[in-house]
């Protein structure tokens, strides 16, 4: 029986912070709203149209696992080092299962170590930053045969992707010659697109970004299970976590469904002026989750039009700190700031090692931490930074991983994609597109001379100078 | 003759962004309020009572370089580890310096590349992240007999680095025995403390935190200089570029002043409903600066009452975000969301290096992109990112560094602690204290069982039950 996250929003009452808080009858009231949101979303989730749910289930689960587990077996033990290209979705799960179920040193230990190949995620197209990670991959694998490129974009027409693609894709090639091909892999459409076309062309091997998943809802597709799979993470650990938690979200008793009651605390106090919603891990592996969090929240909510077309402009703003790193930078803003944030703590009830504190030099002033540990510190000033909160009358909340594992980190991934489709449809917005992203692309293309889009190139030189 | 770094705000005008823009008339306004903060500013510089500004002039910059340099000169020989033990103000400076100047790929790299000793802070008390950082340091280096410890805290009392100190001293003393003193460096008060006893006792090689100058505010003294010289960066250029900076915003004309006119900028704004204040810089080296950033900002501007004892709750919220990567995250939200945000831009006139993306296979879909630059790309991005914010009244500013040097990032580094010290003016608080963070060390003192804090102790748990 694995063990189920939990959460606890006592600190967002009102017999915690006061005026600044939710009435234990509001959330009530708000009962029958949620049980009928939650019936719309499982009728939704069961017909397929909201496809993320059905990534941790077969027959879509058990497709991707073969696939994914086939390739990354194959591919593992002539593997130094996994490059990913992609940007975005296409990214930032990727970079959030490393980090929390990997060690922060992992590109620095040994390889029996490390269990995987060192991991390069090129998320941007910063030419230092490229130039620098393809020098460091070279430099440990001149010829580039332990090399393995995994490019990552649906219609490979994303700009950045498909410029560090063909940058790549010639590194390869003038290294390895005819056999390069082997050392990438595409995850793309399955059909359609410019990159499905180049790897029918060149012969990659493929998987596939399935039909109908976001980029921001795609880390438990092969788009972030391959390279997680590649690195030894327990894929099937990560689904069984979310496969449970979307069980509890189906749930139309709010006070049992996590989805519901998160979902609806956020976006009740963003109504009551609370609209920063502050996402802040005690614990360093699980730091780079909330970035992953960041672009759900924001691309999701962020919109100028409900879903009837009037004009709204709602979307809380993610924001993302460490604790407790962040209380000697952020907190005294929080508490004594306005109040228009909420603070949502993340925690490991067990840590996965801890560290004893010893007896140091004389030095009165620092006896009492003898015989404690890092974690007992660490959870003392968790619940330190809660008082001062509460103390201030900041309304904050704290999500609970009973340990640092893929199952526990699974629940948690799915647990803020169903958060974020519930609060979609509290705001009555489309949370699942981003046509806003459209200008800038356009504006870029017209930038980079791509023929058909002058105009756009007119449109910003008009508006800029 | 080195180049300046440069200001460009004219997409937050009216002429860009039209009601959501300041009217260049309201600028013309502001600016004999704004000379007179400048002449108070100067004053208060002139009699070292805003010690930050003296870092960069002698006689203390001098005196600082001559003591860093005799010991990292000293030390560096017999150095591969730097492990850095400190954490807000004690470790942004420090982590920020390392992005912004030496390569992403720094510890990876063969000591004869890197010219310096791996760097690791341990900014945290997580006893995952601390175990894993001590167990890669003990890998490279079982003996530790080239491991270097710079423990950074003015008094030696807060609780994290105290904790780190204690665990660390003790492998050291374990490993090299009597010995182990001549591996720690201690950063600390100049007399007093707990810190300064230790050392006294102990025999380690101290520098000083100097006196008057608050940790955030702290990285062109020896806290941030030590760690940097070590790794070879100019630490001259660095503080040549803090003193030319400096000069600048002494400037009483507003539009020759730029810490005068963002400081103005970002308080109207922010009176004007837009307190988010993202800084998102369009290169992944700069963008540890953004969270350096996030603490003066935040620590600096978060208060509950103004300089009269009013209660003001006020404070704009610091938000780091990445170009381009972030276009792919925040961007929907920045310019579709509620307008409550300005977006300050950083970007590089010249790259330091760059990488021409070559033809690929045939797909006519991505013709267009071949004989171009990464770099070209990250600026068409960019512009395009400003077009689609001013598209949406979106105010937006621009800081552009002449190039990725020292000179440029103690520029950058000095334009925001003077521009700090004007907001402060601006908002009529103390932007030099904290205030806040004292509640939640108390309280984490009384959970840890300290003598003489019980009270608080039975504080938290009267609060949280």
């Amino acid at each position: 029986m694995k063990q189920l996250l939990r959460l606890d929003y006592t600190n967002c009452l009102q017999e915690r912070v006061g005026d600044q808080g939710i009435e234990r009858s509001a959330i009530d009231g708000a009962a029958a709203h949620l049980a009928e949101i939650t019936e719309r979303l499982n009728a939704a989730r069961d017909a397929g149209s909201h496809r993320f749910r059905s990534l941790p289930v077969d027959p879509l689960r058990g497709e991707h696992v073969a696939a994914v587990r086939h390739l990354a077996e194959k591919l593992r033990p002539q593997t130094r080092n996994l490059l990913v290209l992609g940007i975005g979705g296409s990214a930032l799960g990727t970079i959030a299962l490393q980090g929390a179920l990997k060690p922060a040193t992992y590109n620095l230990m040994p390889p029996e170590a490390r269990g995987g190949p060192r991991l390069f995620v090129l998320d941007n197209v910063d030419p230092n930053f490229v130039g620098q990670t393809l020098d460091e991959i070279r430099r440990e694998d001149p010829r580039l045969e332990g090399t393995l490129v995994t490019v990552i974009s649906k219609s490979g027409e994303t700009v950045e992707t498909a410029a560090q693609f063909l940058l790549v894709r010639a590194l390869l090639a003038e290294a390895l010659g005819d056999d390069h091909p082997r050392h990438i892999v595409a995850i793309t459409d399955s059909h359609r697109g410019t990159m499905r076309a180049i790897c029918e062309a060149e012969g990659y091997a493929t998987l596939r970004v399935p039909d109908g998943v976001g980029g921001r809802f795609s880390v438990l597709s092969p788009v972030g299970l391959f390279p997680a799979c590649m690195c030894g993470i327990d894929i099937d650990a990560l689904l069984d976590g979310a496969k449970a938690m979307d069980e509890r979200c189906q749930e139309p008793a709010a006070d049992q469904n996590p989805a519901a009651m998160l979902a609806w605390l956020l976006i009740e106090l963003a109504r009551r002026g609370k609209d920063q919603h502050v996402l802040m891990p005690y614990a360093n592996a699980l730091y780079p989750l909330a970035d992953w969090f960041r672009q759900l929240w924001a691309e999701s909510l962020g919109k100028r039009v409900d879903r009837k077309g009037k004009e709204v402009h709602c979307g809380p703003t993610p924001i993302k700190a460490l604790g407790a790193t962040d209380q000697h930078s952020q907190m005294q803003l929080y508490c004594e700031g306005p109040n228009n944030k909420v603070i949502g703590f993340v925690d490991l009830q067990t840590q996965p090692r801890d560290l004893k504190i010893p007896a140091g030099p004389e030095a009165d002033a620092l006896a009492y931490l003898q015989g404690s540990t890092l974690g007992d510190l660490l959870a003392a000033e968790k619940r330190a930074t809660e008082y001062a909160l509460v103390e201030s009358k900041r309304p904050n909340f704290s999500i609970t991983l009973p340990q640092l594992d893929a199952h526990c980190v699974g629940q948690f991934i799915q647990l803020w994609e169903v958060t974020t489709a519930f609060a979609g449809e509290l705001l009555d917005i489309n949370a699942f597109d981003q046509p806003a992203v459209e200008t800038g692309k356009l504006a870029t293309f017209g930038l980079m001379g791509r023929e058909g889009y002058e105009k756009y190139r007119a449109m910003v030189e008009q508006k800029l100078g």
